[in-house]
């Protein structure tokens, strides 16, 4: 996990080795391909595969396995190996690493079980294997996972039991890492190669003892001239590998690339012991889904998605960053459907050119509809359907054309509207997405024919096809923003990068964590409402007549968190009177509660709009900042956005749009609009003070009072948490 | 479109005629299957479909047509015609109309298009053989439908393009009823067809000249014995049709049968003109999406939702109401992903016994995961598969068993999986549902080969199959919420039933469109706040010292319907110098409009929560009420539901908890509970006053400021809009 210069050359080569390999040497192989049969497996996949390099068993009980000369220990063999693939008792590994070692093998693939997820005991035996490879700098992946594979090159070096004829699968540019190896390889690459759609290399990790999903994704970003699209699968980051990620995403734009995620995981993240109001909204994924963002990371939410959108991104490489969808069809229904499902995915339709709507009119003669969506009735069948297509194409609006068809996928008509799709794309440079919402194979009943298959067609062109308007509009929409964000870059969050991650919070002295929270916080150029505090009725009255009626007045003790909750808030107080009347009650809050009489006596700030400014040190993407609307209605109205930390003010304002609430700053219904430009500060130098603090795990500005503009904005009460100790809100401007 | 019950009499002959007929005629047939060849292709797919009733060609120019014998007329068909489908040009369907009348054919479905769709023209041309069909007691579906067909009895009287044998459908009890023929054919029966799940009765409506999709709707659930849940894709309703659409899902409920609908239209409605900010909230298909929860209509939101959905409520009937879904699995990661599946779409994993757990445990011998979701490793291609379906059946905290499976869908393993499943199945009563995620063919290099399908095996036994783990996830969540609604329905929503649905709301004077909204709405037992109006300064110092300081004060004019956005409100008003600084503002703002000084001055309530309180009428559901959070920040929060009024006080109730605000007027956070139970009966009385108040198309209360628990409610402001006419706010208790 290290991220050194050197340690990322030395991964390179064991990467590029695993992947590229000569010599793959299979340490545990059998005859057994059946029940438990792992070794097996991975011999024969590999062999299926047509890996033309050498391929070689090691097994201490076999001269032969599967046909091919084995040897009794890796040391044997006679020629150096690139990647050894070990698929034998837990108990064993340790021994057949440090064989491995010694024949110095650059790169291994752990397949066997009965490490870290089984228990104390198996952990002890992870971190012993992971310092033997360490000391013959050797690197690998798992244990328990199910291998890798690079189709390209014919390398299946996976214990998978898919039992097809593994020399058929096509190479693509959309490569998987996934830590569950089963879905990788059998819902992800055979549910691709099913549709016709290529895969380039795929990591399982499994355990992740040493190589992590985020060295696969380095690699895959950096170093893989293939690789155009990575779809990754995850549970969780390891600790301190979430800007590592974050980076590498922000990298593959750069480069062209695209990276994809299904993150599994979002209902059972736990926050209910948070301290903060920030803290108790990092849940539900909440962190993950704004730092994927923030990197533009698209995230995906089947696994079909993975390889469907991933194909899409990658096919659709030389489409124009601006324009909308045409949309060519022979059904209204379909046209409705999915023009409305265009509208829920935020998609937008071209407005088309009189040019092309006078086309569509000469070719429909009054049939139909001449728009976008255009309804082309029996012309889907005919060769008019290419004229279509080629006028979409030379409409600068369109930048990208849905074809959606009704009738059956097989047939003699399904094969000539294929045919005629084909040829218009041959001519054209719109890319084309076809939408066939209708049986795939059904015209010879039931039989999958791929002779008569106009789907089939479409695939082998490259043509991206979907069967479902739902996952058409859902894939489009990830690509368009993709786009987008390709095109306007400006327009999305930035990273910062270079930020240092911290896995663990430091502990220790702080100046945020003294008994002097607003001021200090007021120190660092963030406004603060002006605050005295006041341990007796006459001090109290002096401070709301040095500040001034109305007043705000409040419970003040380290013991108390969440002062409205207990009713300890008394706010616009209008004179000496009603002061007495809250001196009572919140000495007798605190007085019941075994507290001696402290109160904070505050400005009353007459700020248009509440907001919540808070950071939570996160384990996986270190230091985060949040806003969110509604001050302490926060988490009622669950409107925030998280950025990894610091922000620039591009980003802040970014923050800000993003918003439900956005319009209330901006001025809605005659409201004032708020002075946004001073928050945008505000939110940047926050993101600055918090993640320059590695003492703190959460700091929060609660309620940020939001003026009118040219007015500013100030904190009135905030939260800080950190290492061992929580010192809370002690807000202490001028103690008296 | 009439209700009365001699004609439901006449309607459930007329379709019981269409849907099971002895004979059925095709005016226009011909020899032409292909392109333009619809009255061909309706003969064909009869025959094809293996119809065993008499099939009649009726043409001029034909003796014979695909070797049956031809009638130059209808009326020359010498045995009674129980259905004709016509297929020729439209200007000679008012003629074949008469003859059909006179043959005494009791129901047609008109293929041809040419009609309302086409302008002016056709439009006059619809009306006219709607008059016909009266004229001879004729019903009719179309124009511009694709016709119906009843997969049990063979009948096919359809010219959808479909090339396959259709002798091979299998019956079932989902059917369909579709604005679109297209999808209603080729997207949702061909697809359902390819995965083996059978479909009962099919209706296209086209034009929905006279049967429309409500009144297919009421024969399917009223008088169809075997159709069990109604799938419906439509565009919109007719006018008036809503409430007999949502009567008659209510009665499927009773019956024991659900009704689904993918309702397209999602974004073109367009409400911008409204002038009360409920009717600015009834964009987005929000009245249809609340009226259909109201009803328990299912909406999903994809063509396979229809099918895939509605197989597995129909074929889960069995289903215990109470308890959670058990999940066995081959693959942890598979779990993890479903279980998170789950989780959004709140679907309650079950927490089984510690029987089961046993049971398990002894099974895995500690490999797996014993638990909920479990993971059962190898397990999957094992007899003891069959021990773990029958361990889940028996834990009575399990209702619905997932089996979540990663090997390839084809292969001798697939096989034996899939006999284990069905296997089990036959000795428990718990429903089964697969979820196979991985190849469905891929054993066998892309063929389809029926012989080795688990998947095939699965579907023809009758368990329910879905291939992607959100799909699954988001039938389940349908599913559920429907059992729930069965088993509990007090917690849901009623609908108060037979509640008069105007279409065109009437004009006239009404109490309500005087000069004293406020007055006239407190006279009908919802409290107002106390208002005076002054026009002068004088009468506004003596009105603010009648009601007493703090008070509030508006701009009060006819021309003035959203004073907040002008700044003509102001709140707080603490003396007479606060007074005169508003009078002053305020009837500056008059002036400016050309207003005459007309102020309302109003006591200040210290509600706790303001929400919104409205009434629209609906061109297709009528009378609708809405609650809405934030008051005048409703556009905002968007956080607001619509019922069909009147609503009784449990419907109340369900309305306040379905607010995302809901915990602030439960209390929240330490904030006072409020009067949740004044609060429902305003809503319930509000209902009932807007209902029965038809010469109102609009009726809003906004802000109704809600006190806390014991406080009551009161009104603050309101609008009302009617006929021609509109009267704003003029809320005049006791003018001076």
């Amino acid at each position: 996990m290290e991220g050194s210069t050197s340690m990322k050359v030395v991964d390179q080569a064991s990467l590029s080795s695993m992947f590229n390999p000569q010599t793959v040497a299979v340490v545990g192989a059998s005859e057994n391909v059946g029940y438990g049969g792992y070794g097996g497996r991975v011999l024969r996949n590999l062999v299926r595969a047509g890996f033309t390099g050498n391929i070689v068993p090691v097994s201490p009980k076999y001269e032969e396995v599967q046909g091919l000369k084995a040897y009794r220990d890796i040391r044997d063999v006679p020629m150096p190996v690139d990647l050894a693939v070990l698929v034998v008792r837990a108990e064993l590994i340790p021994g057949i690493m440090r064989a491995c070692g010694e024949k110095g093998v650059p790169a291994c693939s752990i397949v066997s079980a009965g490490f870290a997820e089984r228990g104390d005991e198996g952990a002890a035996l992870q971190r012993e294997i992971l310092a033997i490879a360490g000391e013959y700098g050797m690197r690998f992946s798992g244990p328990n996972c199910l291998g890798i594979a690079n189709i390209t090159e014919h390398v299946f070096a996976s214990a998978s039991s898919l039992a097809w004829n593994l020399s058929e699968l096509r190479p693509g540019n959309v490569s998987i890492v996934s830590q569950s190896g089963a879905m990788a390889f059998n819902s992800v690459l055979a549910r691709a190669h099913e549709h016709h759609v290529g895969i380039g290399k795929i990591a399982t990790v499994g355990n992740q003892a040493d190589l992590a999903i985020v060295d696969f994704l380095e690699y895959l970003i950096d170093h893989d001239e293939q690789t155009r699209v990575v779809s990754v699968l995850l549970e969780a980051l390891l600790p301190g590998d979430g800007r590592r990620f974050l980076e590498a995403a922000g990298r593959a734009a750069d480069a062209g690339k695209s990276v994809l995620a299904l993150k599994v995981g979002r209902t059972s993240q736990g926050a209910a012991a948070a301290a903060s109001h920030t803290g108790s909204l990092t849940g539900d994924d909440a962190i993950y889904d704004d730092c994927f963002e923030a990197a533009g990371v698209v995230r995906v939410n089947d696994l079909d998605e993975l390889w469907q959108t991933g194909n899409l991104i990658a096919s659709t490489s030389g489409m124009s960053g601006h324009g909308g969808i045409g949309v060519l069809s022979n059904s209204g229904g379909l046209n409705s459907l999915f023009a409305d499902l265009c509208g829920v995915e935020e998609l937008a339709l071209a407005s088309i050119d009189q040019t092309t709507v006078d086309v569509l009119r000469e070719i429909l003669q009054g049939f139909g509809s001449a728009a976008n969506p255009a309804d082309i009735t029996g012309h889907i069948k005919r060769d008019t359907l290419r004229d279509m297509i080629v006028a979409y194409d030379r409409d600068e609006n369109v930048n990208l054309t849905v074809i959606g068809i009704t009738p059956s996928g097989s047939g003699p008509y399904a094969v000539g509207i294929a045919r005629n799709i084909v040829a218009a794309q041959q001519t054209t440079k719109t890319p084309v997405v076809v939408l066939w919402a209708s049986s795939r194979d059904l015209e010879t009943a039931g039989k999958a024919t791929t002779d008569d298959s106009g789907i089939t067609i479409l695939l082998d062109a490259g043509v991206p096809v979907f069967e479902e308007p739902r996952k058409c509009a859902r894939a489009l929409r990830h690509l368009y923003r993709r786009r987008r964000r390709e095109a306007e870059p400006a327009a999305f969050p930035r990273m910062i990068t270079g930020a240092p991650a911290q896995a663990e919070p430091a502990t220790g002295a702080s100046p945020l964590l003294r008994d002097n929270l607003l001021e200090s916080i007021g120190a660092e150029r963030i406004p603060v409402a002006r605050s005295l505090v006041a341990e007796d009725w006459e001090a109290t009255v002096a401070a709301a007549e040095q500040l001034g009626y109305p007043i705000v007045v409040k419970v003040h003790s380290p013991g108390v968190a969440h002062k409205t909750e207990l009713g300890g808030v008394r706010v616009g107080i209008a004179d000496r009177a009603e002061l007495r009347q809250a001196y009572e009650d919140l000495t007798g809050i605190l007085d019941r509660r075994g507290e001696p009489p402290r109160l904070l006596v505050q400005e009353l700030v007459a700020g248009e709009v509440e907001v919540i400014l808070g950071g939570v040190r996160d384990p996986i993407f270190g230091p985060v900042v949040m806003l969110g609307s509604g001050g302490i209605l926060v988490e009622l109205l669950r409107d925030r956005v998280f950025r990894p930390a610091p922000v620039d003010t591009a980003t802040a304002h970014a923050m800000i749009r993003s918003l439900n609430g956005a319009p209330l700053l901006e001025g809605h219904r005659g409201r004032p609009r708020c002075d946004v430009d001073a928050l945008a500060d505000t939110i940047v130098r926050f993101s600055e003070i918090f993640a320059a603090a590695p003492e703190l795990t959460e700091l929060e500005i609660n309620p940020l009072m939001v003026g009118k503009e040219g007015s500013g904005v100030r904190a009135v009460d905030a939260l800080a948490v950190g290492g061992d100790e929580q010192v809370r809100e002690p807000a202490e401007a001028g103690r008296r």
